[in-house]
């Protein structure tokens, strides 16, 4: 059984540190590993190679780009570990798809991990992807948890000749990447933007307690795509902040953009939070006013007819000497006194404003 | 379908870095260009001049300021960064209208981006204005997405000889155009401080359901107004750190008093906030209020005739062998337990002072 | 119509930095000025001087005390601005009763700007009293919004020959002021202090709607308090840090103390936040315990005696063939039952501990 | 008329800085002064010796402890201010039992105030003692506004010859006594403990309205602890911070235990406060339960007989032709009718799960 | 009797700092110690040796791992202390089953105090461990106040020959225990999200009062957990921040790693709580919603019913002149009344929607 909030761990307690044991999803993707080879001159792409093949791939001169989709062939992991001379922590973490985004400098290589969130319009599901980036000279590795498009759009830019993308280093097409992911960031807080309102509006409307539910539901995301941005957050801010291998400064306006971006993400989902806070008030007002409706009514029916039932069954009672009983105008005399009280609670209740 | 609380810019997902794309209202108001040179002996202005005849208008002594109001022709946009050697990225955020206010330093240039608040008293809506400032050695670029009368104060007052802004250098100017937008957050900050009398005042005299809706909506306000503020305070503050390019020493004192306004803007929201979180507490207490006299009237009928119906119920029982119907007196009796039963009801109400 | 949270300076907006228009208080109280020089040996008092005498009372080695009490003399204020060399903007802040407290160095001089409160016992109303000082090498002007015997303690000590007043220089009168401005405080303190006991004995015994209203008083009290007090600590610790024209270091003792002081009153403020925030729960249960008891009564009353009246209705009815009512011992069976009925409901109500 | 929150200092606004007024219990106490005058030699106790005569007690070798316990006599305390040379500023700090815990270094001498609290467990209140520590050379002057016997087992120890308290300096006697008062926090914090989990069962098994108040006493004592806790923590921290006279580096180690101490006590007192908020909304929900609940016995008791008093009703209608009244089996089919209608919604509750 | 939430310490006030009575759990369980001698040449295990015979077992070359569990014999632990030289304020921490995680160097050793938490799956309780580690240059003696499998793993790793434990010096041995710590925690976080979405599901179908008590003790438990997290954290970032003997730079890469795993288990503790915060909403709601629901069905019944009752008390009265009870269709206009009136009342609650 999977749990909603923790990707189990329990398995790998007590083993040694550095042991390769996928956690997550990272166990059930397939491994496919593209390359990607280009300069300002060519751009080879090789999809689907093999990972003892790896070798032929590296190059001197060029950039090379190893895009690895589905991590369940450790060993293939273990080769490009071997190969690129990964420190052990490094391919446990890239197992772990529970791991925190983080950027960590290994001197001859910088390693990065990042997720990507992705909404499903048809199951209203906020999917994750886990994306670990491995910067060397002039290597970029990308390993991902899931089979996903995601880096479509980057390699179709790296297709036309002379774009910026195929001049720069490897530090612009990872900054490329990056940006991608955040963009996508930025969907997701759009769709969440449109919950927001729908779930407005009905509390407006028609509150129920499904509409708590959804509230709920939007906390918990929101909850968690903070969890998600705010390392999102320090990684870049590391990058910007110098001394990092293989970043540029002719990057830096790049990463300052990206900072921007994210930062306005990050208040984009404390503002979200913050409305959101709000909402249960109004929801719980709502139950409490419709409550008031429900006892209104049934105060006024009750007050009304209580004291004209008492009435009745006063002229109801079988003592043998009632005058009353035989007085001439008796019946008349009492209409005339239940429409009194009616008349009277009524216009209590109207003076009330409760009619 | 637009969205309340989110700019949607769903379809720049995936496009190169510093494509232009505008996003939000930049798309929708048509592009005029005003240039006015200016030094303290001259000043001339042309209105709705060519983005083409820019050059013409560029300066080496004299002081160059192009107003330019809507974002619609994204090619004026263009050749404007072109003649200024602007950066893409910069010409991005120009045109996202859903950008955060920020300050960069380009070196050559000085980029500023902020919002601007305007309240519309008809519709009882805070319209957004985004304002781009491009501060150069002597040129002051100001990009705007909508067409607003919003500079006209520093226009008249340019137009005094001897006036300081004619005096001054591309930072007073900068400085005047600044002070005036946050002159106008002062004008939102008064008109929200008049809704929360207004709704505390409602909240004592007659709290509905429509009450509630208000001091949501003004949560959500302050929570915008707060989001606009935070970043201009950064940006003032980055101004007063020294180190800017154009932004001369003389200037201290007036960025200085710039910085106090901006904190005490906040100041405000921050207090309002915390006044307007209180109220909620006194609307569900108002709600509960008036549940509970709903009830206590309810009681106090019932309590009272419940058992007088009793009473009579008792005896309008058709037993053959009743002795009290029999009796003399037995109908001014039941009259006077009646009345003694009311009367202790009715004291026991006063005693628990719930009549 | 007056604003209750903010002072209106709609008037102000587009207007010039350093236009001298007042606002708020500043505008209603006519100006007088009083000048008292000193030194060890000699003490002269001239009351009600005018503004366009100054120049004869401004010493070089004499210490020069302007008391400024009113503002509405605008022309007053721009003398003493001429003839003291203030920067336009010291000005402005001086006229605008809604400025935040501030410490400022001029280099020439040093502007300082806080707010003192004072309990009217009468109308139960905090009163803010702005007050500026400027603070040069051998004059302190003081400049306040209001006409209040505020210094008047400063000024009998000055009286005093040999006292530490009249031996030192303009920092220990400044100090002294400062340090009369923040006893006062405490003495708010205290009143906030008891309305707090009394609010929390009314929880206790007699909780009212009108004692939730004293609840939001008091918070947005609390509230108010701590906007003056927070920059107060600010200036304080300014002036502690050195770097601060005409503060000797044989200040820093009492500067210490007086920071001491203002922790503690920001301390108590801060505590009496977190005391005021607990009392809504327990008004909140009150309301909710009152209705409890209400719906008890309904509950106990209701239940015993509708059983009761449908006995008696059943025996009511008329079917010819009903053989109970024929019954010899019928009528002391139903006594029996009756009873019977109200006893066991009686004791399940106080098996449930309702009676 | 004492205030429970707020120590009156109001007869002291307006006086000089250094003025001698004592505020709180300060008043109350005589003042006794004890003499303990040692080295790792000898040691020798003088009790209730005269304020004039602390001349002959100072020592030049020796330790001189000076123990002053209550402050009435104002001129004893000043007499050992001018004896020590202390500044009016420490003498007016020590009478004021409103101080704020704080630490200052006068360079010839240490200031420190403390708050040490105890529980009485007779009337459950917790008391304040306030404790002013005068380190110089070697000589440390305590004074306390309240007689009690907290020092006593320091003393005890002090008779041990060897011990180190006898082999050290004034710092470790300083230490010392420190290390009591917090350890009477801990005695404190276990008594809240308990105090907390007698309350969560009563929330479990039978919630009043007192208990209520018993969580809002609870709050208002962690609030009043953690105000006595955080200064006490700057002031380790400053002692282990260096650069204060008179403490060794040898003390190093056991500030550093005294520092963990504190921060342990904070951290428990933050743990209590977290608990006890959560402990409202039980509270609340009880009550809610049980509205629940009486609600729950009137709608079963109404919703069976309402319908059944109707039925008798019905039959007990006079109308001259009702064929139903004179039934054969009329008056069964009524009792099989009234046994169906009851049966009914007893089923329809226990279907809800209501019984 | 024990506190739930407070370990007594009340017998320890007064006493010198260092003397050596030990605190809760560490009195009861009796002291084991074993030895545990290698190098990457060889392995000596001895268990259960006596603490008389440490010395034997002392080691210039290879290194020592002592650990001590149990906490009884406190002559032990006093025997290690000579032996190793430690100061009686580390003795003192190790006795102390309260004492606070941190990390202090004393720079002949360094002495590290841990809490390592094991869910019970029996009894649904969390139980702490307290694990003292001294780290000299050539030994580790680890002190726990409970005895427990919970090395059990290292061991096993350290008997594989050539394996990273054997071959390293101190530090990778203390860094290989402080990981099964932590991995502890992640077992602990999985079971608290399982328990979550129990709560949560139990939330939607079916709340009671019991889910609210889970709520409280899930609370409890997380403010436990949260308050053990913060100070590992500390803790590894002082041994990553450098300047801390015996522990190596080859050792940084795993301390990062270590780091990286407190931040994401304390990251996980608060989302927890933000998640758990929110319940109580949901909770309260459905407890109101419950409430509407019951009264609901009372006022529909009331309110059908009681006019009805009423229409039969009327044509009950016994006037001797009641013209309609003498009417042919008098009855059957009643029959059609009485439908009428029922019928317009359900149509009035289907158009409220509540039935």
């Amino acid at each position: 059984m999977s749990s909603r909030y923790f990707r189990k761990r329990s398995h790998k307690a007590g083993l040694p540190p550095g042991a390769l044991v996928p956690i997550g999803k990272a166990t059930s993707v397939s491994t496919t590993i593209d390359s990607i080879i280009f300069n300002s001159d060519e751009l080879i792409v090789n999809q689907s190679i093999d990972a003892s093949d790896i070798d032929a791939h590296v190059e001197d001169t060029r950039i090379l780009w190893l895009d690895v989709k589905g991590l369940k062939q450790i060993d293939a992991v273990e080769m490009i570990g071997r190969k690129f001379n990964l420190h052990p922590l490094v391919l446990e973490d890239i197992l772990n798809s529970a791991q925190r985004p983080k950027i960590e400098d290994y001197n001859d290589y910088l390693f990065i991990v990042i997720k990507s969130l992705r909404y499903d319009d048809v199951d209203f599901v906020t999917e994750t992807e886990q994306i670990s980036f491995i910067l060397g000279k002039n290597f970029v590795i990308t390993l991902r948890d899931v089979e996903s498009p995601l880096f479509e759009p980057v390699i179709q830019r790296l297709k036309v000749r002379k774009s910026k993308l195929r001049e720069s280093k490897v530090d612009y097409l990872t900054y490329s990447c990056i940006d991608l992911i955040i963009d996508n960031y930025f969907l997701i807080l759009e769709k969440i933007g449109d919950r927001i309102e729908t779930i407005e509006d009905a509390l407006v409307s028609k509150p129920s307690h499904q509409t708590l539910g959804q509230i709920h539901k939007l906390k918990t995301d929101l909850i968690f795509l903070r969890k998600s941005l705010w390392p999102l957050r320090e990684i870049i801010s590391r990058m910007l902040g110098g001394d990092i291998p293989f970043i540029n400064e002719s990057l830096r306006p790049y990463l300052r953009d990206l900072f921007d971006h994210a930062i306005h993400a990050i208040d984009t989902v404390e503002t979200f939070r913050d409305i959101t806070s709000g909402m249960i008030d109004i929801y719980l007002s709502s139950v409490n006013n419709r409550l008031n409706e429900t006892m209104r009514v049934l105060t006024i029916i009750a007050t009304i007819f209580i004291p004209l039932t008492f009435l009745c069954g006063w002229y109801g009672m079988n003592f043998d000497d009632m005058p009353e009983l035989k007085w001439r105008y008796g019946y008349p005399m009492v209409i005339t006194l239940a429409i009194a009280v009616a008349s009277s609670m009524l216009f209590y209740f109207r003076k009330k404003k409760w009619i």
